[in-house]
């Protein structure tokens, strides 16, 4: 059994420059660390986490919504074509055990709420609205980090 | 051309004894006034709503999570079997032109998001926590009547 | 209980001139039997369906591939918008008692597996190639007519 | 652009002993030659490709149709949960540049439609019936030459 740790970022396709810092890092140390990066494989926070995780020598999973893995963006080394607009995100919600929400708008608040539903665990770096059912990470060398500490609790 | 007007009604497979009655006052409502209840065909909020809406002779569309018609609520006239779990909730979205959302928690919060992330009409009738780009209503008459103002605003 | 009878009718956007008389022939009888036609909601046979069931007065379920209703064809009084592409043919493939398949390419070759694979009753009316586990139809009364046959052995 | 070539292996949870074998064979084939293997990611012939890929040490992406990562096959390494049931078949059709049958029955027979729908080479290793449209080969190797010869015509 050679099953991987998989761990999603999610977050907008428009990001502030913090954002796109903190979802660089994330990427980086969950490459670093072992794990597999998932996401939804287009731009913003989602191609920032992919870069850092890329450069770094991880795998980088993007869950796509449309019909041609071209719209994935150049550090997706796993491109999966879904066809299927926003469902995909439901996909991810379902495919991580642990999920990194970084900034976002209602896209990311609609993940955040399947994965919570789904009983992941999601940890929020600087995402609005504070859900109360999400852990709260202050930096992304914590995020993921907590994101560690989730697979131990609960190993899949 | 007898395109008709569709009308989803979202919130929880529980609900208070006042929401499921505001639930099947909505029902009947969007019967009466010529309209096609939209909804995920379970419990709770979804029964209610379809009770008061077939009870008043309208047609129930359930758009289904799991692999069966059985599983669709008594009232439920046209049950759509998606065996597509949560994702089934992005169908619902994209369908409707108005959802009303009533209580209901995370599965409930998601259905709002990607709603309104697709530019549609959110009327939030007792549903926690509100959301700033959803409108309020107070009674389930109010619900319905800004429902068939946003229909006068944007005919599909 | 008011469940309504709900019959598939699939088929090429693009058909012979036979093919779409015998589609909109299937059609008004679906309607006139009191069943509910259910299609990919586009062109074709779809659309020669849906304009024989929707003259007849009958309800037409469109479950559409893209992300909006504007695509459906205007005989469509329901459109379901899925932006699930192909996928879609598995949520009518669930949906559907019966299927009925019209000629036809690669995409209703598709749907009818999968209606096999779950069991549905499948009537190839014209259709190529002959699948064994298909009942073979020679005109459209008589599709129609086995499709209401197969509800009376398994009532949904 | 780190790109990773990704070939679907798709077949029934039921082969012959010979389909089995061809099956690990393609499996190894794929891991040796530097790409991803991708399946549906339960037993049969996509447990035998699986183990086959992972033995060698090659990524075994499975495209799992329930609600959790358990019900794949234990040479999975990453499990994509959809809860989608056969529409993820549409799913891998999208991924994947090029798809080997091996067996296989309806939902096979569906899978190879969609796949020739969306402009895939598919090529069957004892697959039946036989698909005009689909590449035939004789032995895995030569499925395998023959896969990676369609990747050079049409790089992704």
């Amino acid at each position: 059994m050679c099953r991987r740790k998989i761990i999603a970022v999610i977050g907008a396709g428009r990001a502030s420059a913090a954002g796109l810092a903190m979802a660089e890092e994330v990427g980086r140390y969950i490459a670093e660390r072992g794990a597999v990066l998932l996401c939804g494989g287009l731009g913003g926070v989602m191609e920032a986490a992919s870069r850092g995780c890329a450069t770094a020598g991880g795998e980088v999973i993007g869950i796509l919504p449309g019909a041609s893995a071209v719209t994935a963006n150049p550090h997706v080394t796993l491109p999966i074509v879904t066809n299927m607009g926003h469902a995909r995100n439901v996909i991810i919600a379902h495919t991580a055990a642990v999920l990194i929400a970084i900034e976002g708008e209602f896209g990311t608040l609609s993940e955040i709420a399947i994965a919570l539903k789904l009983k992941k665990t999601v940890i929020q770096l600087n995402s609005r609205p504070r859900i109360e059912s999400a852990l709260q990470a202050a930096t992304a060398a914590q995020a993921v980090a907590m994101a560690f500490v989730a697979f131990k609790e609960d190993p899949l």
